[in-house]
Protein backbone atom coordinates (compact mmCIF):
# COMPACT_ATOMS: atom_id res chain seq x y z
CA UNK A 1 0.00 0.00 0.00
CA UNK A 2 1.01 3.62 -1.07
CA UNK A 3 0.46 5.05 2.83
CA UNK A 4 1.97 8.25 1.73
CA UNK A 5 -1.47 10.03 1.59
CA UNK A 6 -2.29 8.64 4.86
CA UNK A 7 0.76 10.08 6.34
CA UNK A 8 0.09 13.16 5.20
CA UNK A 9 -3.02 13.44 6.98
CA UNK A 10 -1.59 12.63 10.44
CA UNK A 11 -0.02 15.24 12.63
CA UNK A 12 3.00 14.09 13.88
CA UNK A 13 4.44 16.12 16.87
CA UNK A 14 7.68 17.47 17.45
CA UNK A 15 9.08 14.31 18.08
CA UNK A 16 7.84 12.91 15.25
CA UNK A 17 5.27 10.89 17.26
CA UNK A 18 1.73 10.71 17.40
CA UNK A 19 -1.00 9.11 19.91
CA UNK A 20 -2.75 5.61 18.84
CA UNK A 21 -5.49 3.98 20.95
CA UNK A 22 -5.96 0.25 20.54
CA UNK A 23 -9.62 -0.47 20.61
CA UNK A 24 -10.79 -4.28 20.52
CA UNK A 25 -12.62 -4.20 17.37
CA UNK A 26 -15.68 -6.13 17.84
CA UNK A 27 -15.98 -5.67 21.49
CA UNK A 28 -15.26 -1.91 22.36
CA UNK A 29 -12.66 -2.69 24.71
CA UNK A 30 -9.92 0.18 24.74
CA UNK A 31 -6.91 -2.05 25.63
CA UNK A 32 -4.38 0.34 25.63
CA UNK A 33 -2.74 3.84 24.02
CA UNK A 34 0.56 4.07 23.05
CA UNK A 35 2.88 6.08 20.61
CA UNK A 36 3.81 5.95 16.76
CA UNK A 37 5.44 7.26 14.30
CA UNK A 38 5.94 7.89 10.07
CA UNK A 39 7.69 3.98 10.43
CA UNK A 40 5.29 2.24 13.29
CA UNK A 41 2.19 3.56 11.10
CA UNK A 42 3.36 2.21 7.40
CA UNK A 43 4.55 -1.42 8.68
CA UNK A 44 1.81 -1.70 10.57
CA UNK A 45 -0.58 -1.09 7.50
CA UNK A 46 1.81 -2.79 5.45
CA UNK A 47 1.88 -6.25 7.73
CA UNK A 48 -1.54 -5.89 9.52
CA UNK A 49 0.45 -6.39 12.67
CA UNK A 50 0.26 -3.69 15.05
CA UNK A 51 3.68 -1.85 15.45
CA UNK A 52 4.31 1.06 17.94
CA UNK A 53 7.17 2.95 18.25
CA UNK A 54 9.31 2.66 22.14
CA UNK A 55 8.89 6.35 23.51
CA UNK A 56 11.39 4.48 26.06
CA UNK A 57 13.17 2.30 23.91
CA UNK A 58 13.66 4.78 21.04
CA UNK A 59 12.57 1.92 18.70
CA UNK A 60 9.85 0.29 16.90
CA UNK A 61 8.09 -2.07 19.24
CA UNK A 62 6.27 -4.99 16.99
CA UNK A 63 3.41 -5.65 19.80
CA UNK A 64 3.55 -9.10 20.97
CA UNK A 65 6.98 -9.91 19.11
CA UNK A 66 8.10 -11.06 22.79
CA UNK A 67 5.39 -12.40 24.42
CA UNK A 68 3.25 -13.79 21.86
CA UNK A 69 0.62 -11.58 22.08
CA UNK A 70 -0.13 -9.47 19.23
CA UNK A 71 -2.74 -7.44 17.72
CA UNK A 72 -3.89 -7.51 14.23
CA UNK A 73 -5.11 -4.70 12.32
CA UNK A 74 -9.00 -4.19 11.49
CA UNK A 75 -9.26 -0.84 10.36
CA UNK A 76 -7.23 2.41 10.88
CA UNK A 77 -8.96 5.81 11.89
CA UNK A 78 -7.72 9.21 12.01
CA UNK A 79 -9.14 11.81 14.45
CA UNK A 80 -10.69 15.25 12.81
CA UNK A 81 -7.08 17.44 13.61
CA UNK A 82 -5.00 14.39 12.67
CA UNK A 83 -3.01 13.88 15.83
CA UNK A 84 -4.76 10.58 17.04
CA UNK A 85 -4.88 7.08 15.72
CA UNK A 86 -7.51 4.65 16.67
CA UNK A 87 -6.78 1.35 16.13
CA UNK A 88 -9.33 -1.41 15.60
CA UNK A 89 -7.53 -4.59 16.46
CA UNK A 90 -7.84 -7.81 17.35
CA UNK A 91 -5.88 -8.79 20.48
CA UNK A 92 -4.43 -11.93 20.90
CA UNK A 93 -4.48 -12.54 24.90
CA UNK A 94 -3.68 -9.83 27.15
CA UNK A 95 -2.72 -6.64 25.88
CA UNK A 96 -1.15 -5.50 29.11
CA UNK A 97 2.37 -6.49 30.06
CA UNK A 98 0.80 -6.75 33.98
CA UNK A 99 -1.19 -9.80 32.39
CA UNK A 100 -4.60 -8.11 32.59
CA UNK A 101 -6.41 -8.33 29.31
CA UNK A 102 -6.53 -3.73 28.79
CA UNK A 103 -4.11 -1.63 30.74
CA UNK A 104 -6.59 0.60 32.04
CA UNK A 105 -7.63 -1.89 35.11
CA UNK A 106 -7.73 0.51 37.72
CA UNK A 107 -10.54 2.71 38.46
CA UNK A 108 -11.23 5.73 40.94
CA UNK A 109 -13.29 4.51 43.69
CA UNK A 110 -13.99 5.84 47.33
CA UNK A 111 -11.40 8.32 47.15
CA UNK A 112 -8.85 5.94 46.10
CA UNK A 113 -8.48 3.28 43.14
CA UNK A 114 -9.56 -0.33 42.71
CA UNK A 115 -8.67 -3.13 40.40
CA UNK A 116 -11.66 -4.09 38.60
CA UNK A 117 -9.97 -6.52 36.72
CA UNK A 118 -8.08 -9.55 37.00
CA UNK A 119 -4.72 -10.91 36.15
CA UNK A 120 -5.12 -13.78 33.31
CA UNK A 121 -1.38 -14.42 32.22
CA UNK A 122 1.57 -14.59 35.02
CA UNK A 123 2.92 -11.65 33.65
CA UNK A 124 6.67 -13.88 34.10
CA UNK A 125 5.31 -16.07 31.23
CA UNK A 126 4.88 -13.14 29.11
CA UNK A 127 8.57 -12.03 29.05
CA UNK A 128 10.18 -14.79 30.39
CA UNK B 1 -13.41 14.24 47.04
CA UNK B 2 -9.97 13.89 48.23
CA UNK B 3 -8.35 13.55 45.20
CA UNK B 4 -4.43 13.79 46.06
CA UNK B 5 -4.38 10.32 46.32
CA UNK B 6 -5.12 9.55 42.86
CA UNK B 7 -3.41 12.56 41.46
CA UNK B 8 -0.10 10.55 42.93
CA UNK B 9 -0.81 8.16 40.95
CA UNK B 10 -1.09 10.16 37.59
CA UNK B 11 2.23 10.40 35.81
CA UNK B 12 1.78 13.77 33.88
CA UNK B 13 4.83 14.91 31.45
CA UNK B 14 6.95 17.29 31.32
CA UNK B 15 4.26 19.81 30.60
CA UNK B 16 2.20 18.58 33.34
CA UNK B 17 -0.20 16.79 31.04
CA UNK B 18 -1.82 13.49 31.20
CA UNK B 19 -3.53 12.16 28.01
CA UNK B 20 -7.20 11.22 28.56
CA UNK B 21 -9.57 9.11 26.01
CA UNK B 22 -13.06 9.39 26.53
CA UNK B 23 -15.26 6.97 25.25
CA UNK B 24 -19.09 6.26 25.93
CA UNK B 25 -19.46 4.10 28.37
CA UNK B 26 -22.91 1.96 27.09
CA UNK B 27 -21.61 1.33 23.60
CA UNK B 28 -18.05 1.31 23.96
CA UNK B 29 -17.57 4.17 21.48
CA UNK B 30 -14.03 6.06 21.49
CA UNK B 31 -15.17 9.68 21.12
CA UNK B 32 -12.02 11.87 21.43
CA UNK B 33 -8.66 11.93 22.99
CA UNK B 34 -7.86 15.14 24.74
CA UNK B 35 -5.59 16.03 27.78
CA UNK B 36 -6.27 17.14 31.35
CA UNK B 37 -3.75 19.23 34.25
CA UNK B 38 -4.44 18.19 37.66
CA UNK B 39 -6.66 20.55 37.88
CA UNK B 40 -8.41 19.58 35.35
CA UNK B 41 -8.21 16.10 36.92
CA UNK B 42 -9.73 17.75 40.12
CA UNK B 43 -12.57 19.53 38.71
CA UNK B 44 -13.76 16.69 36.39
CA UNK B 45 -13.80 14.16 40.01
CA UNK B 46 -15.39 17.11 41.69
CA UNK B 47 -18.38 18.13 39.37
CA UNK B 48 -18.88 15.00 37.45
CA UNK B 49 -18.64 17.43 34.15
CA UNK B 50 -15.48 16.67 32.36
CA UNK B 51 -12.67 19.47 32.12
CA UNK B 52 -10.18 19.33 30.11
CA UNK B 53 -6.67 21.18 29.56
CA UNK B 54 -7.03 23.14 26.46
CA UNK B 55 -2.97 23.14 24.79
CA UNK B 56 -3.67 25.47 22.02
CA UNK B 57 -5.57 27.97 24.22
CA UNK B 58 -3.50 27.48 27.42
CA UNK B 59 -6.16 26.86 29.94
CA UNK B 60 -9.34 24.80 31.10
CA UNK B 61 -11.58 23.66 28.71
CA UNK B 62 -14.95 22.76 30.40
CA UNK B 63 -16.09 20.63 27.50
CA UNK B 64 -19.33 21.56 25.95
CA UNK B 65 -19.41 24.89 28.09
CA UNK B 66 -20.14 27.27 24.59
CA UNK B 67 -21.29 24.26 22.44
CA UNK B 68 -24.18 22.17 25.51
CA UNK B 69 -22.32 19.31 24.41
CA UNK B 70 -21.64 17.73 27.68
CA UNK B 71 -19.73 14.87 28.84
CA UNK B 72 -20.64 13.52 32.46
CA UNK B 73 -18.13 11.36 34.46
CA UNK B 74 -19.48 7.70 34.62
CA UNK B 75 -15.95 6.45 35.60
CA UNK B 76 -12.40 7.10 35.35
CA UNK B 77 -9.24 4.63 34.90
CA UNK B 78 -5.97 4.92 35.28
CA UNK B 79 -3.60 2.74 32.99
CA UNK B 80 -0.60 -0.16 33.99
CA UNK B 81 1.86 2.93 34.06
CA UNK B 82 -0.63 6.00 35.43
CA UNK B 83 0.40 8.30 31.96
CA UNK B 84 -3.39 7.47 30.33
CA UNK B 85 -6.69 8.00 31.55
CA UNK B 86 -9.75 6.47 30.46
CA UNK B 87 -12.87 8.71 31.02
CA UNK B 88 -16.06 6.73 30.82
CA UNK B 89 -18.71 9.15 30.00
CA UNK B 90 -22.31 9.87 28.68
CA UNK B 91 -21.96 12.03 26.21
CA UNK B 92 -24.86 14.78 25.32
CA UNK B 93 -25.51 15.09 21.56
CA UNK B 94 -21.95 15.16 19.64
CA UNK B 95 -17.93 14.71 21.24
CA UNK B 96 -16.57 16.38 17.65
CA UNK B 97 -16.45 19.73 16.99
CA UNK B 98 -17.42 19.01 13.26
CA UNK B 99 -20.40 18.09 14.20
CA UNK B 100 -19.80 14.14 13.98
CA UNK B 101 -20.80 11.87 17.06
CA UNK B 102 -17.07 11.53 17.89
CA UNK B 103 -13.50 12.46 16.29
CA UNK B 104 -12.59 9.01 14.64
CA UNK B 105 -14.77 9.33 11.55
CA UNK B 106 -12.52 8.87 8.80
CA UNK B 107 -10.83 5.38 7.93
CA UNK B 108 -8.02 4.33 5.85
CA UNK B 109 -9.39 2.60 3.20
CA UNK B 110 -8.04 1.99 -0.83
CA UNK B 111 -4.81 3.78 -0.16
CA UNK B 112 -6.43 6.96 1.41
CA UNK B 113 -9.08 8.19 4.00
CA UNK B 114 -13.09 7.47 3.79
CA UNK B 115 -15.40 9.31 6.16
CA UNK B 116 -17.39 6.76 7.67
CA UNK B 117 -20.17 8.75 9.78
CA UNK B 118 -22.16 11.08 9.19
CA UNK B 119 -22.32 15.22 10.25
CA UNK B 120 -25.10 15.13 12.88
CA UNK B 121 -25.43 18.83 13.75
CA UNK B 122 -24.33 21.45 12.01
CA UNK B 123 -21.12 23.44 13.40
CA UNK B 124 -22.03 26.67 13.16
CA UNK B 125 -24.86 25.88 15.34
CA UNK B 126 -22.15 24.69 18.10
CA UNK B 127 -19.91 27.44 18.42
CA UNK B 128 -22.88 30.27 17.27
Amino acid sequence: MDTSAILAEISFDANGLVAAIAQQHDTGEVLMMAWMNAEAVSETLATGQVTYFSRSRQKLWRKGETSGQRQKLVALRIDCDGDTLLLQVHQDGVACHTGHRDCFFREVAGGGLTEIAPVLVDPKTLYG
